[in-house]
């Protein structure tokens, strides 16, 4: 059984950036990491009436465990990192609203940039409001709860990671609420337990980072985030050596999955499908049509998130429609299962 | 048990848009209609070799049964359309490449205006193909062949209507390849049996049509067609007076859905979800954050269809979240799948 | 000289679409009109407390005078409508800040469904607000005048036809709010005398109307509207036999210019690039490459209206960058420009 | 009359980024500065059969000669940057097609990620072909000739730096070919000799850099590049202490504009806008819907550059619609022009 290596991040440690960063720690391929991850708000919202614009400092959000240095990384491989589970730290999250991001915010207002007053288009800030989201573990739910009524319901507590990424291409540096070919805020529900992510390595050792843990969140982040936690999260880390992926992409026992991030949901959408095609073409020897079209009837497309920067969206086809032999990256995904069903 | 109206369109009585055409039939409230729909390629692409460029006569796709004048419906009102069932009127379905649509075909191209030759911008029009479809209504499969190989594999069976509406506001005529707040070609895979579709009444008779039957579909409707096929389609038509809605919804025995059209992919995002956060609010009595920051959390959101004119998003809520005594409508929904049940 | 024709349309002439209505006169080609347009909000805006919302029926905005019946148009030729001169027939005009419209406004809410009440991402309706702005004939001005301060300024005089369409190809019916191929609420600057409009014809007799004159605009059409004024319009009619364009396109004494309309700005922009490109490789017998070189080199780009269903954009070339011998359709701009100078 | 400053960089000297880069000089406020600046292509093309894809190594494009620290910046100043002059380094400049940009291109491809093959809906690469421009200094014309026939024209000499901007905030790291908040690839036709840029100040020093000089370049940039030249700059340096802006504006002799950048083109339009919007209400004291409906009827709005990674808008409104006293920032510009004056 492999040795599990923890990693605690001190508060100093934590990063708000993909890229610019001294690594926290080496790892080896192969290697099984417990990485505490902070929540989005750096921990800095206790309370219902701890409003994030006040006691967080924007860009300051969505801290980052890492960077990891992965031996034996370099530009053109593939980083595989599986999820062996996902931990509340606590026994509860928050959410709120911000007025800087949220896919169902007015377009023109979802920047980082800040916005000193209001315009006529750019209409007076939403009120600020903070939920408290209570995780019964042995439940297995979260529990929403009105702010303005007493209605309750619990949902079903299904945690993910928020943000998964690599240092980008080109000496690039970019905040963690962002996304792009390097991963970052990718906010999809499908970053769970079980799932095997792909990223492209496009610096010497990796570099990937982590946070942005959900207990859960619903399909398009619609309020601009979930119900945010801190984590401690078990993963393995491996490594494809010289092949190379255009972005992330994930696996789970029973889905293929392409990611594609962009300023604009319809780029966002179009960059995800077109490279689960191509991943279709290559897999099965279908020439680009042909999959093209399987494609078309085969799959299911979530929308992503969308986050402050960018939006994310995903699309998925069930491994069931491909050939039996198929095995991506030679079986990486059910050889990293295997390890984590040891665990 | 309520007598079924058969209607089976003689081919003149084809329509290709929403409004501007004289109803084929008058039915009352609570009536149940067995409807024969067309294919969207007009019944005219017979084979592989049938290319729908030289068979069918852009912009005559996808024509609709109907429309039928529903008595007393007035504007105001909200049409309640129950889906029965969808059964395939054929043993196989056809899809295509289409130059002129497709969510992932270049967003300059997606226009019903004719692009005489290619710009630079405008590349090479994609090779035109025709895949055709066998279905197995006992396997309750749909078999997918490529073109250039030999890879065959069955998709589960799973029909549903592409195109339903009524007649626009302010006198406009649509065609029934575009989608808006009347309705048209919304391209979900939730227009399935057991459904029922609210659709808002802007004139008297509301003039509802239907078609552009689907064998099965993928999310996204990546190619811009489902598995094409005719149908005969099983419905049950009531009406809720005085009750206007702003769009088109959804129920099912599990959700609440909200479908969103518009020009632009973030668009109909934005409108579906606002209208399930809005729809949210009046059927909890929860004010409009709390409704929001619930949707945030809870919801399902399946990217539509992309269309040649409109895109379309659905936004779904489970009911089980909500109020336990909670009846949309009264509960007409729950009454129609009864009358549906006694079938 | 040739004769001109007065038509100034009785009330219940006017109408809101392009497409749906019989023609109120029949010209001939080469015909010289003088038709009397309505303002924006149907001369229901009389003072600054006013306000559309409540004096104007939504969506009944926009009245346009015609349709016109062309004596031998035919799906398939081009029409050339001339722009003489376009004189304010009020000494005043109005602007406002529209609910339902203007660029600046969230994209979510630019629709024609009403939007019944505020969502959180759909925040409280903008104060609704009404500008007059007096007209100098004398001095070719416009006066701004603050409301809630005492800055005036005047703004130089420079009458628009915001909307300009012919009845759209297959049996469609746009509201005149809209935009697309086939014209309509194209909100352009250069839609000023001295302009030839070329449109395409989809029906016989082409029935063309126009409206929505305003005193001036911004590019962009920021809030929604121009300075909104009826006009006494002099044109000529003309027709282009035989030979199809793809949407609107214009041409004055220094400029070719092609017009893009689409539910997304971006479409809208590709839309009027790529027509612009084309255009300039046939006149100029450059292959598309090279004409498209030529384009990004020299063109100018204002952004035109992004009105209530649509976005409008407007490409220009400078004729004085083509061969000096060219004549676009057999020089039917600079014969109409004679024609227009004997009157 | 003030000393200049001469600034020739080693090839080891030019950077590909903002941010993340030691400063090549320190410049105190008032100083007048000769920059040199290398082509977009970096030099290293050198006549038409040389193929950006093959002799430059995407992304190390639009080298940008800095970053200059000026003494004194600190966060929530404002840079101001005074084009004294924008000369031709060279006597020919190039522009070709580039697969990763450009405005026309299809939205999904244009993106810094390669794209390895092609999908069906990313359709084979466009053919590369480059053109060359001849400069006459003295005509003050700009030579373009066509490739496949013998069409030649002489447009006017028209130089702009495309490309001007600091480090951004938050320890960011971006593309020079990017443009946000902090400048980058703004590619307006405005960035013209006699402009006045301002710039917000995000880190001690501001570091800011420029390349990517044009001899001129049409509107919207359709092909994603201008006629790219090496240029000799002359630029002063001025400080604005303790005056943020959102983001990038300039203003000439006779208009304030705004310049937004995103990755949608709406949002950039918007973006420009609302900052437009928002300036004027500062400036004027009108309140915001005021100068909304100012700016409404008195903008120009030309498209801006759309390059690879964002879209930019520039919306500009004339001085002389503004209050006769106003002196933005106490006339920053005017003394800039004197001090340019005297040189």
């Amino acid at each position: 059984m492999p040795k599990i290596v923890e990693y605690i991040p001190r508060h100093h440690e934590l990063g708000h950036t993909f890229g610019g960063r001294t690594p926290v720690m080496r790892v080896a391929p192969g290697s099984v990491l417990r990485v505490a991850t902070e929540d989005r708000f750096g921990g800095l919202v206790r309370g219902v009436d701890d409003h994030p614009s006040q006691v967080c400092q924007v860009p300051q959000l969505n801290p980052v465990s890492g960077p990891f240095y992965v031996a034996g990384a370099e530009p053109g491989d593939t980083l595989a990192l599986h999820l062996v589970s996902i931990t509340p730290a606590r026994d509860h999250g928050f959410a709120g609203t911000c007025s800087h991001g949220g896919a169902s915010v007015p377009a023109h207002t979802a920047r980082t940039r800040d916005i000193p007053q209001a315009t006529p288009a750019s209409p007076p800030t939403m009120e600020e409001r903070v939920w408290r989201y209570d995780i019964d573990m042995a439940a297995g739910t979260v529990r929403y709860a009105a702010r303005r009524c007493d209605h309750v319901v619990d949902l079903p507590l299904a945690p993910t990671l928020g943000t998964v990424g690599v240092a980008p291409a080109a000496g690039e540096v970019r905040l963690s609420l962002a996304a792009d070919a390097h991963g970052g805020s990718l906010d999809t529900p499908e970053l769970k337990a079980g799932a095997t992510l792909y990223l492209p390595v496009f610096v010497d050792g990796a570099l990937f980072a982590l946070g942005g843990g959900h207990a859960r969140h619903g399909h398009g982040e619609l309020c601009g985030a979930g119900v945010e936690i801190p984590t401690h999260t078990v993963l393995v880390v491996e490594l494809v050596k010289g092949t190379g992926i255009p972005g992330p992409r994930l696996e789970s026992d029973t889905h293929l999955m392409s990611i594609g991030s962009a300023g604009c949901l319809e780029d966002a959408v179009r960059t995800s499908r077109n490279d689960l095609v191509r991943w279709t073409a290559e897999l099965t020897g279908l020439d680009m049509l042909d999959a093209w079209q399987l494609v078309s009837q085969a799959a299911d497309a979530p929308v992503g998130g969308a986050g402050v920067a960018n939006h994310t969206a995903l699309v998925a086809m069930a491994t069931s429609y491909l050939p039996t032999d198929l095995a991506v990256f030679d079986g990486i995904h059910q050889r990293l299962r295997s390890i984590a069903a040891e665990l």
